[in-house]
């Protein structure tokens, strides 16, 4: 009889082409897979997550699931996945499941952080781990905007037009914060789901409101246009974090 | 007319050989005398460092300097040297220097930082930087050795065999502490000087302590003792950062 176990995992996205399983690719997806069929002596075992990342995008917890036959403790179950995968891969939680569970599809919310570093220099020790911006941003500006993203929404506007999803934009953003820490400013978005590339191109065009090249009124405007084309571009992967994923 | 000019680096040492210029290695100080070369039309520049730093070990703030005929203002030298080096080294401030200013003769006081993660399982994001102890480090048992190390001491059992200097292994520790920062243990450690491998030799020594494979008086035995042996085994490079020094 086959036992569902979800498990929470941490990734640097940095030398992955994203999450999911492409050919000839290095994927968090593949590495996970790779791991399980070692245990699994040869079977494949396939995997479930919450939702894909992109290349270069990381994770403090993302949640995935699997069957399998093999029973073993949840100490057992992390030790042996630990010890397979490579270094930027590592289980931090794991525990059977019921057998409704589904890493997708048993989603309540998500948050996502996007750490944005102004400063005149990049830190040599966060390059992989922020998007770097040199010039002037104010706080205040980008506390004026970011409330207009809170709120069900259509959000045509923040969605890449390379999206697979057709049909309903319509997503609903319970938090959207930004807070100052030292030289960083760290982005906080928690909603029901969201849409390809939408905290990136949020955080872009949040930016450029910041640096006076677009005013604080925009958003609630560029939101309401549904034209993707308002909004700014999409900011870099780097910065971005899947933080948590509430059941 | 030759200017002196005095530099402040931070680097990632993950893939660097050290700090020290070597045949076909990657060095910092190779990688700071190329920029250099570049901007003087081929011309080769010697840099002074306050000292060297090993493979795989970072800094915050390493001090160089280096004459040149030169003249540009500090903001340009900045963004010059920038422009030029790697994403992994990095000029965070620079600015003219007195003749008489020496990188590594001038030097007050050094500071480093050495960072334990004392946690089930490594961090994806700070695995670079630093050492990994998965089993349990008793913080009371440090901080009651660690007092021992401060002041003037003979410092030999803490020096690595394989070290070029001969004689005098006397040095003044000013402060030794370790502070927890959640599963994070932070050691600084302020002194005159420091000799070959002596932080991470006093760290790997303090982590036998914490778990108990060695008394908190050992720390004072040890040092008495000056016998390398007697000490721990060094402390992984990546948990070490020169952080700071003094002029």
């Amino acid at each position: 009889m086959t036992q569902r176990i979800k498990a929470t995992v941490s990734y640097d996205g940095t030398r992955f082409s994203g999450f999911q399983v492409q050919d000839n690719q290095r994927t968090v997806q593949g590495e996970l897979q790779k791991a399980l069929m070692m245990i699994h002596k040869g079977q494949t075992i396939r995997i479930q997550a919450s939702g894909r990342t992109d290349a270069g995008v990381h994770a403090r917890g993302q949640v995935i699931h699997f069957d399998t036959e093999i029973r073993m403790g949840d100490y057992n179950w992390r030790k042996a996945l630990n010890a397979l995968l490579p270094d930027d891969v590592r289980i931090i939680d794991i525990a059977k499941a019921d057998e409704d569970f589904h890493a997708r599809y048993s989603v309540k919310q998500k948050q996502y952080k996007y750490f944005v570093l102004n400063a005149p220099e990049q830190d040599v020790f966060k390059r992989h781990y922020v998007h770097h911006v040199p010039y002037k941003l104010e706080l205040d500006r980008i506390q004026q905007a970011i409330t207009a993203i809170e709120g069900t929404h259509d959000f045509s506007a923040f969605c890449s037009a390379s999206t697979g999803v057709k049909g309903d934009k319509v997503r609903t953003v319970y938090e959207a914060v930004c807070e100052k820490q030292d030289d960083m400013l760290v982005f906080t978005f928690t909603g029901s789901g969201f849409l390809y590339n939408m905290v990136r191109i949020l955080v872009g065009t949040l930016i450029d409101i910041a640096n006076a090249r677009k005013e604080p009124e925009d958003m609630a405007r560029i939101l309401e246009s549904k034209d993707r084309h308002l909004a700014s571009k999409t900011a870099a992967a780097s910065g971005l974090c899947l933080w948590k994923v509430d059941y």
